[in-house]
């Protein structure tokens, strides 16, 4: 079935299918007539790129469809919903509200094509939102990436929320305002987590409301062609590979266990289950990960996933692990902890209520996830992957910027076109396997949306005359990238090179930072700031995520912004984080400076405390556009910062240029880090 | 009575009692014997300094005093109060722990000497401490500023509980170790803030024991000669020192109620009440705040007080508040509570446990007062009080430290007596009405205690071979007064000064950024940090804290700390925190640069998001010890920073001191003041 092999992207704008091991002529003998029934309603298919025998994209116009759709059944829908809350055919009493919200059971920043329920309801498709639909009222929730978006993708049935302005009402304070007393508000427990839940819970409760679990998705009775959940083969990879066996693991996590004196351990973030046992998936796009649930008790592990993925290898690589079917989870747990013997079952607070509430509170030790924290600190083998995967991706992207200052000035090069192309040249490596998300190609004032992806109808030609932004990553077998790079194919304005000036100066600023062991990031990403602050700019995101290996390319639980989130842990050596200040100005331009960084030791003079001090090392390594910067803006130290890094790219990059006979870009490169000043 | 106009300090080493309105004669007249038998069995007088005829104080060894209690008795307390846990006389159940916290009924930093329970029971007198007995072990858990304290004054009996370290269990996995199954833990409900009872029963339930209320407190039963709780006269402020009318506070207070759908809220903090009521009193050492709970609803006011307090004059001021006596706060917010009128009373997660026990579930609101958000952002009235009250303090430390130069060389001085002659060059300004805390006068390693303060045992020669470090501060009636400098009286060594400059960078660095209105504090700290981190130095303590206007030296909920704190506030104009960064080498010296500062418009070349920028101008005018700099190590702009603010410390000093007559004393500062480089 065409169905089975299809991996979903996000939702976002735009909406690519990866079909692999099919060469383009398969795969288009596929798209007629299944493959169009199978997306009739919602998509239509814009256009087909072969990247690799490997490798194959759909690229279906989501913006346009999700339109139409909207203005077909939009109101329909809604009235169905209202319906289904007001009977009891499916609920034990009416609820007066219902919520939507984005995350799948695993609580996945990207889902499947099947958990995109709140797209479904309300024809937003940014990442991130909360729908909740009442007798009466409907209303979006999402943060400034997309307060553009959603305007444009939600009907007028809908009221747009404007999260984090200070006059936009949480969505509990609204429901108090448009609930009847004693209000129920209903929401399918295995989707939001604990930590969500139970403020969310509170807060009802002492307005006279209720939060109760609707165990049958409303969503779902409404969509009738919504897809199976994917279920694809796994990848296995080595202990070369990952530097650790998943039993070794297995056993830290065990003393972990000890530690807290708990009987059992639940995992039900699928990044964390993938790290853990040294398996990749191709189940949601972007993300090499696999559905599935993950029980470690002091004895045994229990692993819950679609039965049809436990091959011979599997179980052989999985030896000792006991396979159970995934939507079994919930009731063993149940049983785990009726268990008499059973002390405490630990899980996160980022797992969902549901899994939660199938454990007497007494036996419930509530607290982050170990295998998150373990996960950030990289093995060796892990960094030199890392660093392998960057290599290849600067090939890419210096090959790309070519292609560009060739292309552009033709007048032949579009946003879309640019992002394709940039897609294409990655993929020409070894062992690329996808995208790491969808790229930012954008022209101009398309910058200055930060989560920008283009599309056929939003697509601009790329000119010599704007700045232009891409911010781009892949998946290769060894790991994953991010990177973003600005610059400009024609003259930049003084006041462009000045904006560029200050978000490289913050950049250089956090990436070179000397910091005490075990600090969080959180208390850096003033120094990314800092300059652009001293003239009154800013910019509106966090500064760094962390990156997985060859895993999601956001992963907690460390990172670098302003936001204070009460799991973070503090830097320690061998975590990889991005270092990615930027100035945005509303229809002109977008900046952003990204690379990846690694957590290294730091040489100090003296060493206060014993504590051991650390800093950052650049590993991504692709050029800075010099056009852009104003030297006489930078420190005599920034500017050694930038040639050293030029220089440690021009030694690494060129040679693998050379070793793959990229000769004109080799030449490219050498111009392109030529010392400053 | 000498005992109801006496204020006590808070425990630390020193005990000074402050009388006001005697002369020394009048004061020594009273010393015997009735005075002496009041300090009789803790107290041990040292020395009796006239300050003015307005104020003098009586010094208490504390130390020596408390260790020669805790040989005598100390034994005998604990056994006793377990007797008291075990029986029933006092208790509905016997108990398996008691906690006995350093708080009041206020929750304040600094308590009255009535209060001082914790310090009785374990003979620890740090502000800050926890102590647990339970059949057989007594713990005491206290922050890094008092390790080194703690020791000296625990006794065998007593086990220190190092909190912060990462071997150092909670107070609740401690307990969870030492408990029998099923332990009932007791605790005072008055003394423990509802933020700090609910996680520690959350926390012992899940370990299966029950943190429970013990009405009548244990400490007091053995207490025989507890002090009453004093009940001075209170200051009444006219608008004209604070800018607003209580009437005007009450209004915006009630704009908050209504905001909220509330029918009442409750005020528990002494430094809230003495705001909101333009009043001062003198009922805890340094802090001019009397012992009050206040009620406010839409309609009335009540006010929780010791009737001897209620004058005619304060009736007047407070026409229309309704007086109650002090303890029946209780009652009447449980009957308030009762009332099925009542929707909502608001009290602050820093209010009392009893307080927060008084009101069913459903009809609280549990969050920050909006009174400590008020009382932060200054009037241009107060700003103006603050100002000047640093002017006078500016004229006494340049007064002090002329004669510290002129008279250290001869030996004479030591740590205490400078300390004393700080405080008496204060007491000669206009409207002085004391410290705002205990001086920190230390020389060489005594710098590296963060929290030092000298007594006769530990007193040292100040020489002119050691870094001295000052930090003190006053109340003046316009304001509140907290200033750090570190000198040195002979020729620092190259190492010390580039420590010096290392710290003077950072204050500089936090002083001159400028940031978005509404950022918090916590995301400046790092500034503060950042040029010590690069040679491998740090220290152990918050970059800044608010500043009460003649009011607590340290307030919330703005300040400049690496630490979290859920109640934080963005900083805004007219607050005023602190800037002291600092460097402390155990064994060897204290460096710390503290100045209080205001926030302030900043202007930017840009404005991005309309948002506003704000930055921070010194209001501190004293000068920075030129000696202590390494120039080399500034920047040019650093260099300025120091040049004009010395040259604004030359103008209004300089004015002052001639207003004051203080030839010399000018002489001196101008020579301060000459610009670096």
């Amino acid at each position: 079935m065409l169905r089975s092999i299809l991996t979903q992207s996000n939702f976002n704008h735009y909406y690519t299918f990866v079909v692999r091991q099919r060469s383009k002529e398969t795969l288009e003998s596929s798209l007629t007539p299944d493959f169009e029934d199978y997306l009739s309603g919602f998509w239509k298919i814009v256009n087909l790129q072969s990247r690799s025998s490997a490798t194959a994209s759909v690229h279906v116009d989501f913006l346009v469809s999700f339109r139409k759709a909207k203005s077909m059944n939009k109101r329909g829908i809604l009235s169905k919903l209202r319906t289904l809350m007001s009977s009891t055919a499916h609920l034990t009493h009416p609820i007066n509200a219902y919520i939507i919200p984005s995350a799948d059971a695993h609580q996945s920043e990207y889902v499947a094509e099947c958990d995109l329920r709140r797209a479904f309801i309300s024809g937003f498709t940014g990442s991130d939102g909360t729908a909740i639909v009442t007798a009466t009222e409907a209303a979006l929730w999402t943060d400034g990436r997309y307060f553009l978006q959603a305007e444009q993708q939600l009907t007028a049935d809908w009221t747009l929320m404007k999260a984090g302005l200070p006059d936009t009402p949480t969505d509990a304070k609204w429901l108090s305002t448009v609930l009847p007393v004693g209000g129920r508000v209903g929401c399918d427990p295995t989707l939001l987590s604990v930590e969500k839940w139970k403020p969310l819970s509170k807060e009802l409760k002492s307005k006279g409301h209720e939060l109760v679990c609707v165990e049958e998705n409303l969503v779902d009775l409404l969509w009738s062609d919504r897809p199976d959940r994917p279920c694809n083969d796994l990848i296995i990879l080595s202990e070369e590979e990952t530097g650790s066996s998943w039993p070794q693991k297995v056993s830290d996590v065990r003393a972990k266990l000890a530690e807290e004196k708990a009987s059992a351990i639940v995992l039900t973030a699928l990044d964390e289950i993938a790290w853990l046992f040294n398996m990749r998936g191709s189940e949601i796009v972007f993300n090499p990960v696999f559905f599935s649930f993950v029980v470690i008790t002091p004895e045994t592990v229990h692993l819950f996933i679609d039965l049809r993925k436990a091959t011979d290898k599997v179980q052989k690589h999985l030896s000792g692990v006991t396979f159970h079917s995934y939507d079994t989870v919930y009731k063993f747990i149940s049983t785990l902890a009726e268990n008499e013997a059973a002390s405490k079952i630990w899980i996160s607070n980022k797992s969902s209520y549901a899994i939660y509430s199938q454990i007497p509170k007494d036996k419930i030790l509530l607290q982050s996830s170990p295998v998150a924290a373990m996960k950030s600190r990289k093995t060796p083998e892990e960094i030199k992957g890392m660093e392998q995967a960057q290599l290849k991706d600067a090939v890419a992207l210096c090959e790309f910027f070519v292609w560009l200052e060739k292309t552009v000035p033709s007048g032949s090069v579009t946003e879309v076109s640019a992002a394709d192309k940039a897609e294409f040249l990655r993929s020409q490596q070894e062992n690329f396997v996808s995208l790491s998300f969808d790229t930012i190609s954008s022209i101009g004032p398309d910058g200055a949306i930060i989560h920008y992806k283009p599309n056929s109808e939003t697509d601009k030609r790329v000119t010599t005359d704007q700045i232009y932004l891409i911010d781009s990553g892949a998946q290769y077998r060894e790991g994953t990238t991010d990177t973003t790079r600005t610059i400009h194919l024609g003259t930049p304005s003084q006041y462009e090179q000045e904006c560029f000036t200050r978000v490289l100066k913050g950049h250089i600023n956090l990436s070179t930072v000397i910091f005490p062991k075990g600090l969080k990031g959180h208390m850096l990403d003033t120094l990314a700031r800092q300059c652009l602050w001293e003239v009154g700019l800013d910019y509106r995101h966090g500064t760094g995520h962390g990156v997985g290996a060859f895993l999601n390319v956001h992963e907690g639980p460390c990172g670098i912004s302003f936001r204070f989130s009460p799991s973070e842990i503090g830097l320690e050596e061998n975590m990889i984080v991005t270092d990615e200040p930027g100035y945005y100005e509303d229809g002109k331009f977008g900046i952003r400076i990204e690379n990846c960084v690694k957590v290294v030791k730091a040489k100090t003079k003296y060493n206060f405390g014993g504590k051991d001090y650390l800093t950052f090392e650049p590993i991504t390594v692709v050029p800075l556009q010099k056009k852009m910067i104003d030297a006489s803006m930078l420190t005599e130290k920034e500017i050694k910062w930038l040639n050293n890094y030029h220089s440690k790219v021009r030694d690494i990059v060129g040679e693998e240029l050379l070793k793959q006979g990229k000769k004109s870009v080799y030449q490219w490169l050498l111009q392109e880090t030529e010392p400053l000043g």
